[in-house]
């Protein structure tokens, strides 16, 4: 009796959300899920601008009406004036899980010594994780492939539905002995 | 003219308070410091369930009446609802020392991918220094070979009695400049 | 069209202050950045005791009033009592920028085990990159070889002058894609 992984899709870049360019967040995103992912999963998106406000209130309408198991932001997470997902990631967060951005930071790290300048937290509201990404496609991958074994294993934690990962992309690790 | 060290041992479970499980965390404790320590100690031990404001009342009780000069935590530090010991922790805290939560989840990163959901965090409330560590017993002990070096410098800095400890389990760092 | 970058040094100790002891660190400092840079610098520097609304009013004058792009405290940054510099840092931020304490301790523990208890924070306030370092100038030189090369792309984004480093001391890495 498993149900569907319901996974929020956030790209939130004022130059994307106005169509100055081509938002690259959302399909790189959604091509890695389709690569990683064995269980039924599917996905609400949405492209907004860099303002606080409406990011908390998109992240919260996604944690509480559509009732999404994960919720991954992509960009704002720089030092630049615009950049304040990070702000409302915290804004909206029930527990605080520091240990994902460090770890994204660390694996990113191993790429770019500018991985220092990022500022993406993970958090949880009620029964969602929200994980802020980077805005780049080939960070995106990056974080995603250093993090994600230990995702499915929150989400029973926080009581949703049991993910399965292909092997080839990602092994999920559940402890034996929790 | 040296004191006695003073650990407050905290054990932080419903099901073990409750007795649904033989508590495990307070042994792992208790068996690291007989092995780790040279110098004077005591223990004061408690086992309680996840309840925030008991958690705090906890810390207050060892830290300002019973002045002890180190408390660890066992358990509640993961993402599930009742999970509360680090909002508990950072609740009482005088000052935060986010070295000891970054590292001790770099520590067990090593052993299990998993680690990065764990939230612990260190703080000090007046001369007490309060760390979280994990629940099982295998990952306290990982945790404190890993931490503990620093242990001993941070209890002269706030004012408690020089520990001393085994080298076969742990070597104690003062820097010589400081 | 390039700007000179204006550098804020503020040596933070009571001992010093005081004249109990010669200040280490505003020397330390101003070796490193001679070295370090090649574009056009000034600096400003600041020696004052370890008290928290002083340490606040010196950042806030001189990120707001003297303009500085980059600002670098030394001292106050440990587990002890007077040690209030990361306090009084948050405290002025306007973005916290938690990679820059991660990295500077992940840094300093390549060199010794108690580098877990500095509690040294990065944050930006307005146009200005704030960074606490280590007290001691052997520290302080490790810690900038170790981070300062995503620094001038973090200036670059907060409307900084363009810095240039020596190679032989610092790479500053800017990523092509951003």
């Amino acid at each position: 009796m498993n149900t569907t992984l319901k996974i929020g899709l956030v790209s939130i870049s004022d130059r994307a959300s106005s169509g100055v360019y081509q938002d690259a967040g959302l399909p790189a995103l959604h091509d890695w899920f389709t690569r990683a992912l064995r269980s039924p999963w599917q996905s609400i998106t949405r492209l907004i601008p860099d303002e606080q406000a409406l990011i908390e209130a998109t992240l919260i309408e996604l944690a509480d009406r559509e009732a999404c198991h994960l919720i991954l932001t992509t960009g704002g997470t720089g030092p630049a004036p615009r950049d304040v997902t990070p702000e409302a990631t915290l804004a909206v967060a029930h527990k605080v899980m520091p240990g994902f951005g460090e770890q994204m930071r660390a694996v990113s790290l191993k790429f770019v010594p500018t991985a220092i300048l990022s500022r993406q937290v993970g958090v949880i509201r009620g029964k969602s994780l929200i994980l802020n990404l980077p805005g780049q496609p080939k960070a995106i991958k990056e974080t995603l492939d250093g993090i994600f074994a230990a995702v499915p294993y929150c989400i029973d934690l926080i009581g949703g539905p049991t993910i399965e990962t292909n092997p080839e992309i990602i092994t999920a690790f559940r402890p034996k002995s929790a």
